[in-house]
């Protein structure tokens, strides 16, 4: 099983008996996989909680997980700017890891206060792959993707008002990044990156083959 | 003449004769004051150059400039991410002349390498009023003005393609900067934000009784 | 300390426990500050009555305000146009006061009643620095523009329905603003503004330096 | 003959032989009353002054007018805010002339200079309607608006950059004008305000009649 | 009193409480005019029964009058298509009135049947301006206007749905009319349309006159 | 051969030599075949004229065809609103042909003129499909779906000006109209149109089955 | 009666006894025909099952139908891509069978997933006409579309977030699709796209009459 | 030299000249790398050419590499739709190369005709990073993120018209695939999804590990 692909339920939309349903019958017929819902409502979070207590449930990046990720391979740095973006970076976090790679998670390094994001050089410098979380203006990309070459996702979140236009704001920031080698998913999708990093850190070779 | 305010001529949409008129006329009519044009087509520079010789032209910013500024009050820094920037920021730094206030220019200093940015903070925060012009995404005034505290004006440029839509991307990034008191002018509005810069520099205290 | 910054809380999406405490936190590490807090729901609002009484919350500009502002230095005119405006000009005007400048408060000026705006004039030519707060077709910082030289912030609002498109009419027409010298904020943005006018306020020569 | 109606020529897209063509066709067919074109290149233009000496071209408003208008009735105001508005201000002249109403032409009274305007109020208030043509923010029409009772057609204008997005953001502040009574029509339709307003004009009573 | 304004009230975003007290307000201190709100809520309009019995309040259109209109003069035919556009036509018909026009009210008369807009042409023909409410492709101004020679007003109506865009693509379709002689207002502003075609109808002279 | 599709060489963006190597090649490879190429300059018109004597150039809806169609089955009726969008409708009906239907090309039947589209009825209702052009509000479908029950195609063309946004007023308007059974294609799309229709109309009952 | 056209309530915006007294008049009027309510609330449902015993209501697609289709003609392929498009997809397809030709539903068949799609070549090749209903990217009509020369109509639903703008990305995609012949209705228009495809499916001949 | 980064000179707004200069300057003192140029108008390579024959320019890409690339390792797959697709596509290819990763090129296997791209379908999963490019409605990388699961970047180009919006449906059709773990860069940016997959591909691990 090389991908290391797990089974996703997307939640939006779906009635709480709905979600826990397809979490059992998933693990069911794919009993060596991990399974991931996404998107899950308050209400679906307490009925996987009471139906399937051996899910893990997180009300932050509001998702499940039912069964063992594969052995994980690689590093995805996810990387986040503000406390608002915590639930796009944890989704994407949950993701990577049932994905099959490791995370280092970094918050709070926000371009209005550089030395922090500047003092994180090194973990940045040593994952596989990036994943960088940001609203309003999307600045981060450009800003992380000039410190370091190592491959970036950017995810724009729909945090802002006004002119953010949910989210457009910052995913148009980072479509034109004057970093080179920045990529991006849609607004708030945290899934997407993280199966997109996942797949490129698996792949990775291990550092000491790199620097040969 | 407390302002600096100058006489101004939108080139754009004009004849070189209408140009070469509205300089001479608002020229004689206003001896003290200078009279600065904007918006010249090679063609409205070289007419310039040949009918008033004593006209100052300069084709990055596309301007021209008859008779001379007020005495210069307080300074403003003109910083531009990358030389495709380079004719808006030309526009600024006559304008704010013109109107009265002295220039410090600043270049070349993208957040895709914030070492430069970062080593011309002394410049920066000796400023009375910044005015950071950049395109694509526009980040460079949110990384600048987590630097200094200085009054920050924003120009976004047309510079990009794709889904930089003529600036757009630039603009929405700025009006959502995470960092607080940057104001923005239109998409590659130079003379704006020249004149608001060199208004508010006019006006600063000197350093000494801002220190008080 | 120069620049009279404040600390700030954010509260857009944020639970009134949240708040509180981070109103309090703020205020014990930084005791010579005035914290700001802004974008309050009502029960936000009630929550940091109950809890800090020493706090002063305003329910038009949604903030409460822990500390005191420093001795505040230069004037900001806030003008708004309608009532409807009132909440954006309020929560200007408390940020104003916050990051250390004085504030006059213009209200119910709008441009389809010349007049009105017209006997206000000497307050606005009094003041360092302008912030004109408008919805709808946002005519009003062109016209105090066209009144007076002083440095002006233009802040739209979502006010109005249908191709008002909740405050792009407004934004777009004072970035195209035929007045020189206006640079605007993101749409109920009052706080960047805030922030911003201060800054210039409180860097103004006292007016006897200027007129010399 | 009671509207006043007269034939037109929609200029764009068509050759100067066709124009001519069409022109000629038409006042054959109604001899009794004008034909309009409209939008006539610098071309069709030449080739209309060659080949009929008796139609009347006007380079400005890009127009040529044969045969003669019916009797006038009535009094349309065409008001401009600056220079680059004449071309659509002169379009709407000629129309409504062509349609049957007197023009009173009232330009260069931009709103960043209230007394212009401000003495054209006598004249304002003796208009059966209003044509109120301004690009860039578009706040001449609400300023006209809260000034006097007068049916008033704004007409947006493709003047100016960046963020006016083609006229886009004039059509926006006259669509939310403040002023009750304001109607609009399409960017740079000279031509369409210039029929409304004939019709409103040839229909009204006259000044005595309506002063009962 | 020659316009015929009355005072208005607009409802949208205050409390009952406010209304009522404004229209108190306004009706003691403007005996001799009628008195105007809109955009009533239903808690609204309850409030205003209960505390003014003489108001008449229209539940289908949101309005409230308070006092007398004007003597009517001239007349203003609101034209509408479908069942969903009668709120808007309402807030129009009644302005219509309380700004001193009579009001021929035709409605059910969609494009997509088009004998019964041709069966009411004797009613549009016979009217002093015409109201043409619509919405999803906003087709009905231009049959109308092909159809008769009084000046339109266009309302674009927020029905629809997907596409629709809350009633961008009605307000396109009117600006782009084809028919010549259509003016528009801001999507769902029957109040607008309302002062606008009162205005143009009091001032028209009596059908008498005009067959001159 | 059922279908009756034809090759096509799309001619935008290709030199007049590769449209005409294209086409000779096709044809060599397809001899039953027609051969349909579209968007030719006029360039490529003359160099097809030259090297294939035996195509068939159009160069008003900027086609050529080298072979011959299948045997015609059924009938499409192209209609089309003005003479601006004749172009588009040539395009649409050398694809019908070449696609396998007949083509009845209905012109000049705008919906300012209510009575020509209507005197065109019977012709409407006899045909397979319908392909409706329009440009400006695009209101042309509605009126036509609401007159005749056979399956209609429209096609907003990018004739107009300002907030016709090249097309996208025609396309919103189609997009939303009130006649049930209104399919649209992109803006300019004659070909899409053409295919489509051609498919509708070969595959057809005679009128005589269908009337059983 | 040749169209099969059903009588049609819109449900949106209507209240549950306008619907049921809608339904109710139509049948009684047209008692030979269907009628068809759709975009029905929960409540709306609920009043017509409670009220209209012989209706059918289908919760999914929001519709209730009382009385008898006419004799079904032809067949639809109604085509789905995943279960968050079954709402359309049911209104579809209710629709198509209310206006008289047979439905084929062929449902979780994204892009994804290539096999799914092309096992079901068969069953899209004996359709009279596709109905293909896909939301996010919308690509599901242009791989269908080069499986088969069936006539095929394209909906766009509104499932999606962030940049698929409720519907608009998979709107503008399938405008765009480079399967010639395709054509598209608006955002979750299964209603729309049903009266379409029943008109084409009902008009074609026989399949022994296509093959001769 | 680890990650195998260029020198890149991006040509868009510069002379002939400068880009010489500028290829010449970074040639010097990078010796080592390899120089590329993007973005190149035809007067631009020609110069190239002349000034600098062992330059290698490519027309359709419009780039030109002076300088050898690193030793290669890993392989990006670039896969393109049409050939309208081709200059994006070979603008890709090349960066890759200059980046240090081995390309192989796939082109012309649309999604309107699928063998092509299955039976492409070991080369796609032989890859390291997919680079697909398309315009229009952009399907394609959604049917190749749905055969492999390797990392994929989508490039959407400008080619298209009417409503494709010179790149933006495919943009949105991207951002929103269904296809998890696809990632999108700007609209014709070939250079930025070329940084970035060979940088992935040069990180791979070779097969042999992969599979262990
Ligand atoms: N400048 C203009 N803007 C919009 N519509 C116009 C203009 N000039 C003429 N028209 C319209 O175009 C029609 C004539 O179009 P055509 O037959 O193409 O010459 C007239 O009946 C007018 O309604
Ligand atoms: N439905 C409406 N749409 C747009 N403007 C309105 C409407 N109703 C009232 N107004 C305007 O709102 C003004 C009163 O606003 P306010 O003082 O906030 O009640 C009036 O002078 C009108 O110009
Ligand atoms: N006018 C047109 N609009 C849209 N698509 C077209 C047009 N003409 C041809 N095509 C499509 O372009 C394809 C041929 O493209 P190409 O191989 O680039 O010549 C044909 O199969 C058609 O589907
Ligand atoms: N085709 C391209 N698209 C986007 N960015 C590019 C392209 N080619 C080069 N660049 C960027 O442009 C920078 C060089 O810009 P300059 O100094 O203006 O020549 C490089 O570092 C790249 O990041
Ligand atoms: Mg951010
Ligand atoms: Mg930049
Ligand atoms: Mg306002
Ligand atoms: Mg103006
Ligand atoms: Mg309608
Ligand atoms: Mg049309
Ligand atoms: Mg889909
Ligand atoms: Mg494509």
């Amino acid at each position: 099983e090389r991908t290391g692909d797990a089974e996703v339920v997307y939640g939006a939309g779906k009635t709480p008996e709905q979600v826990v349903e397809l979490l059992r019958t998933l693990h069911e017929t794919h009993p060596g996989h991990a399974v991931l819902a996404t998107r899950l409502t308050v209400e679906a979070q307490e009925a996987v909680t009471a139906a399937l207590p051996e899910a893990v449930v997180d009300p932050v990046g509001r998702t499940a997980v039912l069964g063992s990720a594969p052995v994980l391979r690689g590093t995805v740095a996810v990387v986040a700017a503000g406390t608002s973006d915590a639930p796009v970076a944890a989704e994407a976090a949950t993701t990577v890891g049932v994905f099959g790679a490791n995370v280092d998670l970094i918050t709070d390094v926000g371009v209005a206060g550089l030395h922090r994001i500047m003092s994180a050089r090194e973990r940045l410098d040593a994952a596989d792959c990036l994943i960088v979380v940001a609203g309003m203006e999307g600045a981060l990309p450009s800003v992380v993707g000039g410190l370091v070459g190592v491959p970036l996702v950017a995810v724009p979140t729909s945090v802002g008002y006004g002119a953010s236009f949910g989210g457009v704001a910052a995913l148009l920031g980072m479509l034109n990044s004057c970093a080179p080698g920045v990529t991006v998913v849609n607004i708030d999708n945290g899934f997407g990156a993280g199966v997109f990093a996942a797949r490129v850190a698996r792949r990775a070779a291990p550092a000491e083959v790199k620097s040969q």
